[in-house]
């Protein structure tokens, strides 16, 4: 049986993908990520810090005919990223073992731009990001670290990226807990999103 | 210059509706909405309490070749609704002006229903929504109101509707206010959804 | 070194209780909690389903010669309860070890109940509570569980208690990870308060 | 009637303070920031900021014998604090008229100090607070904008506090709304502390 998916909005249950000790953005998350992209058909997605590729995953169903360019520094990670693609029968994701910025030098232009992880690189990595992407272009990153939303909020000014703006979701999932419903939240992220305005 | 949307992800902007006093279940909302409903193509698709029509429209043009059929009761709605619908150039909807569940008789069986506002007709619209509902269908209810959630569980439960669970999304917005950013937070949402199993 | 609290506001570091398996009210919901209960000098106050002896602690060495009555069925608890009350050093609570309602008979009358555990007693509970306050006492529930929150909602709207309002407390911290910070979500609780009027 | 509260923890409602078109801190917000300041006996306490007086009122129903120096530039907001001072009969709260750090000079030493407002002095008025603390001291600041948290953290560690964490304070209160209870989230306020290690 296949277990690719042909579901037209992200959020792919987690316990679907093959699981590590490598993080997995939530389903709710990779939604309202996605969401932020603004994608559109036939768009070069690029991922930086695809950790379990999750998103990478999700993006790629959606793009069809578009492509996402996953890059991830980490093996255990890139090993799992390799066996979800396999499992969800995903074949336009291009995998990129490397550290960025380093890795990203030769992979083209991008319409759209994920931040998923920067390894303490975010200001070379913001700055590659808006060589890299399209005019009118969108960048994403998900911030799980304070300091991450800070610097990213700083860089996107001065690099003169514009509509930089951010939500704050906070997500409980109800579960089952000694016969009654709990609340459950998860980790709470914050989404950045801006636009590479005409240069 | 047309204002369909061309996009892969729910989220168009809310500013982009035509609004009244009428509400509009926000962007980010509508993206977990339907991400939880999980569409796929081709699928009947029906939204009971429509309102502004957001979640509609943006079901409607995720589905391209199936279709939506809005039911509305409130004379000021069933107006944006139509409004809507021209302005997004959205011809997949069909609205039916009326007050349910006595509007839902004649609608045929859909694959996806979604209740945005049950105007205290709560448990007679899970019933007809049930028996609409295909097999493995799935049922969301958006609740704001704490009643509306509780009701809905208990509703669902009784009615042997299968995989019962919520979330509750709390997203906040930036906003930039006094030379700075503050977080703007929506009204919390629960967002319940539910399977039909075999019958 | 003597453990006794001389701050004036509630709020004792979680790590400063002795911790068992059972769980232990939040530093930031006991201060919300024993906030709603409207605490003034000199009252007697109820904790039914005490836990860790949280709320009691915090809430007796405010009352200094008031008093408050802890009531737990959990042996566990029961032993922990009585370790946190020497730790602390805290003479001016009276535990009675078993299970509500019935181990309520006999104590006498209250000016604040707080209830933390129910164990499927709550119809009862609250029944015997709005018998147990005195005229214009205030009742505070706290609900992990949603059906608590709705159970105990309806119940005190048909008990006649008045002022019946609740709030949810989304808390989050932050710690450090991996060289920054993050925020960890503790657990949303519902606290309910509710007002006994005059007879 | 006599207004004068005599609560044991702070929470007065909101609407028993005198509005105006100044910020009044929430009633809950002002239990946890006072929570987390770690307030004692007799101590002094420095209100930067005072806006509309909520915090300095709390805490000086709370001290009794201690005091409030409270710091205010905005002249409604003056205004306001002098009104409900006389309304809640509160007599050791000192107004102090003017902007912070200037204001602040020869005001003494303080055991704790909580920053409200800073309007855009917050490097000076954090290391002003330093100076002022009394070893061991603990200073709370409110902050609504997300570049406030920001540049806190970072001038906290920059100026050697030690114990520096903060909580994000997402709270939302039942209301009644169309004969049903929905929830009205207040602005989440990140509320940090730091305590002044010995020198």
């Amino acid at each position: 049986m296949s277990n690719r998916q042909h579901y037209l909005v992200p959020g792919i249950p987690d316990d679907q993908f093959l699981r590590g000790e490598v993080p997995l953005t939530k389903s709710e998350i990779r939604c309202l990520t996605l969401s932020l992209l603004r994608l559109a058909e036939g768009q070069r997605v690029l991922d930086i810090g695809a950790g379990s590729g999750g998103l990478s995953i999700e993006c790629a169903l959606l793009l069809k005919k578009g492509s996402v360019c996953a890059v991830e520094r980490d093996k255990e990670a890139v090993g799992l990223i390799k066996a979800n693609l396999a499992h969800f029968e995903v074949d336009n994701v291009t995998l990129v073992e490397g550290e960025a910025p380093q890795a990203l030098q030769g992979l083209g232009r991008f319409d759209r731009i994920m931040i998923g992880g920067s390894g303490g690189n975010l200001p070379a990595i913001i700055g590659a990001s808006r060589k890299m992407l399209t005019s009118g272009g969108v960048l994403v990153i998900n911030c799980i670290l304070f300091e991450t939303l800070s610097a990213s909020l700083e860089l996107l000014k001065s690099s003169s990226f514009e509509s930089i703006s951010f939500i704050q979701a906070a997500i409980a999932r109800s579960h089952q807990i000694g016969g009654g419903t709990a609340l459950q939240p998860l980790n709470p992220v914050f989404i950045v999103s801006a636009v590479k305005g005409a240069c």
